[in-house]
């Protein structure tokens, strides 16, 4: 047994530091591990007590019958660090440390908390500063979490790890209310031994989880983070995402222009669509999806039947639906005369969806027929049936017809609550169907259903084909100059417009003949990026006005500089052509490739996606690449929009991944890289780099 | 008293076709009416029965004592006619219909529906199909909707008119539940007679009436409901809507590029937009928004104080809010140290926000005096305190607390309940503090009193300057070429690129000579919208080829129609310029300009707005113009983005005026009417249209 199914079901706990006061936050947990029913053995710690709630207290841990598997740590920062160490020596299987005052209160608490790290030595520690953990499978409550003061708890499918403790009693305390059972809810908190890549690799085992609901501040080991999320998809399970930490994007100031467009909540936005993980976009969302995933039905599709009793909510689900690109198709003929046979009353309006089966509200025999009607009809694929004011005197009612029909088809049968009825709600959870208190969560609830309908697991990279790895022969360090950066792309297959550099007035007069008869003329320089800032971009300059061209521009880019330049760079000129950007983006969470559309709406919009590179060398795949183009909402412009010719996306692929290979083989060489414009051509005709920056830093010593 | 008073405060009831059960829908107003406390004369009206629930019951609407101030006809549609006119004749205030069968039923229906509005005559009707109405102020309920079971209903200060029966009782059961209170509620359903507008238009004069909360389906009267709505503004109550209906927009294909690009819902979106309106995004915004509001507390800026003793649900309002925009200050050394004071325990963070007082939330001195330091700290607008776990256990603890510091100060006070506590948001809504669930809803409260705050009325249409309303001579009829389009367009003061009709090689050459050194070339044709599809464009014509030029575009267009053309457009070359769409949407919600950036992009993101045309023929104002400009994603791209040069704003608002006063006085004569692009120049140097489509209906017969 490892030390992580030991913490997730242990037989023996001791309880460090227990209070026989169970008004105190120190007596709650040999309180809970009682009242929720723990069979195992408790081992209350306190010098100062000899038994607590009757059970036999010991002095110290030193005195502890056997090692337990789990130790539950209720002492204040200062005392902590020993009782860690002394568990870790009598061979305890993991510690649960709830004490704050670590990294969360600054410099002192980080070094108290790396300290802590060292005193458990091989032994495993949730915490510190956590709620701690709780298993409903087994009724196994490990925690000190207020919540736990309710009876009533439910066990169902759903995992949680949450890095707050907080929320994670209050997620418990609503999902109680509404009778939506978990598997399993962990704290992890400060995270300074098991995080939450740890849980969702072990939930992702637990046959218990069908679904993992995660609330993230911040993934601090995205290598293993990212492995885990593949694993839970490979096992079928939906992982369940709200992050928070949104709103500190706009501070992160980035020097390129790179930086400026994409945040670093977008990486955790590549990070979770590489994954397959499913973002919930508002807080209540994360309970709502994970309950609709966990009743394990599949969405086959997107038309959904709306069955009401009261015109009202269900015009309201419909639109909401609507908004969310399901369809309501009205029933047709057959359906609609084996509704009508159900005789539901002379203001049943049956030719349409939502379908009003107006007495089936009170009629449970009615209202069983209607939704057998419309379950095993082939026009539908999800059903959502509207509780109303009947569910307020009467919640059994329709929550036991509704409970009766799951057998007859494993189609997604939800319901949603118009009036405040907490009882048919939490009748609803307890026998398994998804219920709703608002029209855009069951939109939300059936959108997540479909984004993780079976169909293989997200596109992957291939790990078939690694990057070159080895040190590769960089042209010097520091910024590079336009030239300089365009040949290092150029190496790892991007190609570049064709361009000469030149030093003086004939060099560039004899490229503009080389180039012509229209020739873009620019400033080559290493320091300074923004060329057209000091008047160094001409373009469109006719090839026999180049010399000329070339004197003005020395003489601006010296009034703008105080230095006369000494270099040029003459280009052909593309017109015609679709502009991109391709730019690397580093980030504590990975590296990733950002893409957007050039052009100043594009940019004014913020167009852009990242595409988050495999963290172990393994390469890009060419469909995750066009997936990612794909995502943006100015695809259409290379995909043949308005009868324009399609642009060769396959060659603006290939130059995508060739930019992925050149930051997987530089890798921390390659501080900043950038292409912008990359021109993309009409189809069979290519791509070319018209401008670009790179940065390489140091090489590292071997 | 007008009929509308003595509907909604009556002080004598008649209830046609009450049944003695109460279990009955029938049984129920009766009932309800002396449940809740109505003080007045009840008449019950029924031939079957001597007398109901101890009152004296009449055998037909001919034989009450009295005419009542209103009648609920609770008959079936078919002897509901007959009804309505008794008490027409008997001179009733208002009847109140409840039955259904009426014009949501199809034509025969609608039919009824005529005839029912012929029975009344002059006596007001509140339906058919309507759930009736609730005067919670004076405790006088007419209206069978379940949700009227409840006991302790809650006045206040949200007056609510929905078109949905169900959706008034499902909003009245989950306001109750959380102790938030109303004034009115009305639903108006078919409004064969009274509607949305003449409710707003009551609750702006009812002075228990802070906040108007509406639940739109379709506004039928958009004239009257405009005057209601700004009726409301002037009286300082904000009114909030939610309006379904969203997805609909989509399916009304229109034919012309305008249609295409805004449906219906949009012009609801500028109907609101003009008259103040806040729109509710999500269904639980109707009443989270209203019960904001009805604090009448003003939120004077954006900066946020959060106090919470739980630190993850008050990171997650934080998130949320700066999601929003708000800002959330540290507190400075001054409150910090008035806090530090107060000695909120060890692990309390105290200089950053949210303010974290640790043991305030068992402490309701403590709570108290963190409150008021911070209210009274000029950092901060507004307040949202967090309700933890003893919320759960102890509700009356921080909810006393709050109370009690309500007079310190008229901000804004706000809590955000953390795990599910219901008696703490029950208590908290009596006492008059709004608690919200979730954090999105806390950021949409804050943002809409952020929207409502006191800064004079909307921008208003200038009645002052009313557009000619007499007939204008307009060119020909049916679908204009271009050049009599943008003559038309000229006429009302919007200049046109300079340009000449040609028929001949000949005269194109001479025209390009003139207008040259390129030109445009267009074929000219009043039925061939879409040129470009058949080859009757081309842009930057050197002015020697023109004449070739149109040869071939004579051939290109026979080929594409089998007519060849004989007339052409040569125009003069536009560069450099900015694209901007304005055009004409008709709608049974009124007429309104639609107003876009031109290109693809901006075509592609859908880029446009609406700015609805004053309903009595006043003027629009610059303004609401430049203020319409401004919600276009593309905005900056007028106003210096980057470097750009700045537009010439003031011709291109003073064109949308001229196209304005253009679609008011030609009224109903102009059918379609579309300038794209128009081409802004930088600023000084005005703007001219480049291509218009206009079409012209017959007269109207005086």
């Amino acid at each position: 047994m490892s030390a992580l199914e030991k913490l997730l079901r242990p037989r023996s706990v001791a309880v460090v530091g227990a209070s026989a006061d169970p008004a105190k936050t120190s007596g709650r947990p040999v309180a809970y591990l009682r009242k929720h029913g723990f069979q195992g053995a408790i081992y209350p710690v306190n010098p100062k007590a000899s038994e607590i709630d009757g059970l036999a207290c010991y002095p110290d841990v030193r005195s502890l019958p056997q090692a337990p598997d789990v130790a539950i740590v209720l002492l204040g920062a200062d005392r902590t660090q020993q009782a860690v160490r002394e568990l870790a020596d009598i061979g305890a299987g993991a510690a649960i440390v709830l004490a704050s005052g670590y990294s969360e209160t600054g410099e002192a608490g980080a070094r108290r908390q790396r300290e802590l790290r060292e005193a458990a030595g091989a032994m495993r520690i949730l915490g510190p500063n956590t709620i701690g953990l709780v298993n409903l499978t087994d009724r196994i409550v490990l925690s000190a979490s207020g919540a736990l003061e309710m009876d009533g708890l439910v066990s169902g499918g759903i995992g949680l790890v949450s890095q707050s403790g907080g929320i994670l009693g209050a997620l418990l305390s609503r999902a109680t209310a509404r009778g939506i059972g978990f598997s399993k809810l962990i704290s992890t908190s400060n995270e300074v031994d098991l995080d939450l890549a740890d849980f969702v690799d072990a939930l992702a085992d637990d046959p218990a989880t069908r679904v993992i609901a995660l609330y993230v501040e911040s993934i601090r080991n995205p290598r293993t983070f990212r492995a885990a999320a593949r694993k839970a998809a490979r096992a079928g399970k939906p992982v369940v995402a709200f992050k928070i930490g949104r709103s500190d994007s706009g501070a992160q100031a980035a020097a390129s222009h790179t930086g400026a467009l994409a945040g670093a909540d977008a990486m955790y936005g590549a990070l979770f669509e590489e994954t397959g993980i499913i973002r919930a976009q508002t807080f209540s969302d994360l309970l709502d999806i994970p309950l609709a995933l966990a009743s394990g039905r599949p969405l086959g599709g997107r038309r959904v039947a709306i069955l009401t009793s009261t015109g009202g909510a269900g015009t309201l689900v419909a639109d909401s639906l609507g908004v969310a690109g399901f369809a309501l198709p009205a029933p047709d003929a057959r359906c609609g005369a084996a509704l009508r046979a159900l005789q539901t009353g002379d203001h049943a309006a049956l030719d349409r969806n939502p379908i009003d089966v107006t007495l089936a509200g009170l009629q449970p025999e009615l209202l069983r027929g209607a939704i057998r009607i419309v379950q095993e009809s082939d026009q539908y694929d999800a059903m959502v049936v509207i509780v109303g004011s009947s569910g307020v005197a009467r919640p059994e009612l329709m929550a036991g017809a509704l409970k009766d029909t799951l057998a007859l088809s494993d189609k997604p049968l939800l319901a949603y609550i118009s009036p405040h009825a907490p009882q048919a709600a939490e009748t609803l959870g307890r026998y398994g169907i998804p219920a709703f208190h608002t029209p855009e969560s069951v939109s939300a609830a059936l959108s997540a259903m479909w984004q993780a309908r079976p169909r293989g697991l997200p596109a992957q990279a291939e790990a078939v084909a690694p990057a070159p790895r080895a040190p590769v022969d960089c042209p010097g360090q520091g910024q590079l100059n336009e030239a300089q950066a365009k040949a290092l792309f150029a190496r790892f297959g991007i190609p570049g417009v064709r361009e000469i550099v030149v030093h003086t007035e004939e060099q560039a007069a004899e490229a503009a003949r080389q180039l012509g008869p229209r020739v873009v003329l620019k400033l080559l320089s290493s320091e300074i990026t923004h060329k057209s800032d000091v008047g160094g971009v001409a373009v469109g300059v006719p090839a026999e006005h180049v010399a000329a061209r070339l004197r003005r521009m020395a003489d601006d880019v010296q009034r703008h500089t105080g230095r006369r330049p000494d270099a040029f760079l003459v280009q052909e000129m593309v017109t015609g052509a679709a502009e991109v950007i391709v730019g690397l983006r580093k980030d504590p969470l990975g590296a990733a490739i950002l893409l957007g559309m050039g052009g100043v709406v594009a940019e004014l919009i913020r167009d852009t996606t990242l595409l988050l590179l495999p963290e172990d060398g393994a390469a890009l795949t060419p469909a995750q690449v066009e997936a990612a183009l794909r995502r943006l909402k100015t695809w259409p412009l290379l995909d043949g929009y308005r009868g324009r010719e399609r642009a060769d996306v396959p060659a603006l692929v290939e130059a995508v991944l060739a930019f992925a290979r050149m930051a997987q083989a530089l890798q921390d060489r390659l501080a900043e890289a950038e292409i912008n414009p990359l021109f993309v051509r009409r189809m069979g005709q290519g791509v070319c780099a018209a401008d670009g920056v790179a940065v390489l830093d140091h090489p590292r010593a071997p």
